[in-house]
């Protein structure tokens, strides 16, 4: 093979850097949800396509990577009918599993498959790779982590509340200064309502996601060219272009949809839940964006959005609450919220912020030089009690040339080099050098422990 | 949909407790791995076929998962031509991706393609799952996690050394007692040379590699089957047979193979790597097993296997050193060694001989029980509290019956209840309820912690 090898396009390798950087993200978000009493569950990269077909649209389903069966994959197929009947139904005779395109799908799937064994409210956290077969560009990935924290089986506002304490607690613990949006489908149900249009909710929704980006000029003509009454438009206006506070805001459609029996329990919860947030007392930013609305359909409550403040970024977590979810799967009426956090765009921001703590660092604290083997004999002696009090360390592998042995620990970033020679080796020291600033002591075995720890 | 939902067979969900309980063999690996310097890297699910094809052998090409795809697959193929071709070649002509079969040919691509950013001898760990389309039975899975380390671009002893160190605190922290089996492929093919058939290596070392399950009458039959003169038989039986300690093992190949120049460098580094083990002394029994061989073909020095003394388990770890991993990818003559731990394998003997630590458990240490909205507001402050001491802790939540409240605590297995009624609310304190002893006692918020953290 002369080329060198490549990898599908759309799919990253992370080189030690990178992935232990990633594995900070992980690990953060993972202690947190713990701290909240959520629960690790994983679910197949491989699901059946019949789980997963027809949950994410057509669009999705095209999106779907399809896994060929394996063996005899063409016995009781006929292969000319396979090409008179198009790529998409071919695929489905020759492929009866997927690889997973979410993990919200899997999770419903789970929670049916599994719901005698597990407690009610059920609250679990999972961080694992989906894929979809997107167009690859800038930031989108045909592999890529969701790291998604739900609680399903009750209708409880304190598991808002606690997703929320939870995205606080994760961005205080990563440094980075976030707004988090709320908002409710049932107050943008009320709103379509009010203004005598409920048939229209998804188009006002997905115009209203728009705003931030479009403007209001933008968003209404949108609004007549799908046919909304331009009266209902002027209704619309002063909700969309409002400007004031949470409080004023929640007064503002409290007077609006005063009419709506729906719109009117969106409202009751988001005064219960900003009452919550000002009682704990949340660090960050959350406000509440009526022009926030989110795609998925199988929101039913409230929404949350999260953005970065010092760093240009589009989302980089959302959830909300729906209230069908395993419906789909035979079991009804279970209420359930959760958030997703964006990994990828976490790094991104971190990155652009410089906010990766410098221990996320993949090198070692200490390389021992080798200087021969009686004094590796040594350095092995005290590498062993370095490793038993948690300290990362290595020999180097050979004994050649200081200058090669240096260049390995420069590349690598390894802190500090600890060299044994004839002298050190008579005295039973060890000479410790820190390659930053170039000071080079002379200590006992257990000294460099405690340098190190410091 | 009526039915349950299910998933593809040979595949598996986790709940909570195993997935719990398989975060803490990743993460004891992981530690051990980061206190040797090796550092993370990850690879994608999906490779290109090109570069899984044909390293498997056969029979593995037959195993790899491969991936439709995606858009209009059938484009350009002619549908007749593909059913004539048969499955095999048809699969080609449709999928150009494959899921990976295991960690080591993905990190011999990534080596190749990402040489120029690493640091050489590169030290890396690898967790991740594999996919293979076997046929499931008991204990083997077409999607499991291997666990990976190795190091490349170094022929030092040392890394063997280091390799088996981990081996060594790995299965300690696990409490797992052990034995570490090594060999040297070098010596192997010293004992074909010296039976004068080099030409039935891999013949005899893979009967040699079932000499353990089927006694030596039944290799030896084997060997003559397989066309082993019954004078070469004679000569490999005292070896095979052999019984004494390491060191007179190490005597015996030594004088049977003092002809054969490549049986004598496997003996020298049999020599230097067992006086290293006893220079730095390893807690877990190590021995030199002659019979030990390892079925995969690019082990070229020392090999190892590990299994559990305890428990009756086959392999639990394994792995070797290799000359020429990269050369398939166009990046000769670099040399390595690694080993894989089998998770799946360890989590059965951790739970068969009952030693998962008794704090691997999903639940929070403390469920506070909601008694009403004031109540509720004093509970999320304590929570608070809690949290950032780093308790995982939770509120009901729901103000409801105070025996479905105890139920959730019991079967998520939460070892506390904090019960802050109207009395407590008075005088500021919490009720803490030991649910395993039944012990019940007025605290301060403060309290719970230190109780909570004993």
């Amino acid at each position: 093979m002369a080329q060198k090898p490549t990898i599908p396009k759309g799919t990253r390798d992370f080189i030690p850097l990178e992935a232990t950087r990633r594995n900070y993200i992980f690990d953060t978000i993972k202690r947190i949800f713990t701290l909240y009493g959520y629960a690790p569950i994983e679910t197949p990269a491989m699901e059946n396509l019949s789980t997963l077909l027809g949950k994410y649209g057509d669009e999705g389903d095209k999106l779907l990577f399809k896994i060929l069966n394996s063996g005899d994959f063409l016995s009781g197929t006929d292969p000319a009918a396979l090409s008179q009947m198009g790529s998409g139904s071919a695929a489905l005779k020759i492929c009866e599993k997927g690889l997973r395109y979410d993990l919200t799908v899997p999770f419903a799937r789970f929670v049916v498959q599994r719901q005698n064994e597990l407690v009610f409210p059920f609250k679990r956290y999972q961080l694992q790779p989906v894929w979809r077969a997107d167009r690859p560009q800038k930031g989108r990935y045909r592999e890529f982590y969701q790291c998604d924290v739900d609680v399903i089986g009750s209708d409880s506002l304190l598991y808002e509340l606690e997703l929320l304490q939870i995205v606080d607690d994760v961005f205080n613990a990563f440094g980075i200064k976030v707004c988090m949006y709320v908002n409710h489908r049932k107050v943008l149900s009320g709103i379509a309502e009010m203004i005598g249009r409920p048939d229209m909710l998804t188009a006002i929704t997905i115009a209203m996601d728009k705003f931030d980006k479009v403007g209001i000029e933008a968003v209404e003509s949108e609004f007549l060219e799908r046919g909304l009454e331009s009266e209902a438009v002027e209704k619309l206006r002063p909700i969309l272009t409002f400007t004031g506070n949470t409080e004023e805001k929640i007064a503002l459609i409290e007077q609006h949809l005063s009419e709506t029996e729906t719109g009117m329990t969106g409202v009751a919860e988001l005064k219960t839940l900003f009452g919550l947030f000002s009682q704990v007392g949340m660090t960050q930013q959350i406000t509440l964006d009526l022009s926030l609305a989110r795609g998925l359909s199988y929101y039913t409550g409230a929404i949350f959005e999260v953005k970065a403040l010092d760093f240009e970024m589009g989302s980089i977590c959302g959830g909300g609450r729906y209230d069908n979810l395993t419906g789909v799967f035979g079991l009804p009426g279970m209420s359930g919220v959760g958030i997703s956090f964006g990994a990828d765009r976490i790094y991104d921001v971190l990155l652009g912020l410089d906010k990766f703590p410098s221990t996320t660092n993949e090198a070692p604290k200490v390389l021992f030089m080798n200087l021969g083997k009686e004094e590796s004999t040594f350095a092995l002696s005290c590498l062993k009690q370095l490793r038993a009090s948690g300290i990362p360390s290595e020999l180097y592998p050979d004994h050649t040339k200081m200058k090669k042995q240096f260049d390995y620990a420069d590349k690598r970033g390894i802190p500090f080099v600890a060299i044994i020679g004839e002298e050190e080796l008579r005295q039973g020291v060890v000479a410790l050098k820190n390659l930053a600033t170039g000071a080079q002591q002379s200590c006992s075995p257990t000294d460099i422990e405690s340098i190190l720890k410091g």
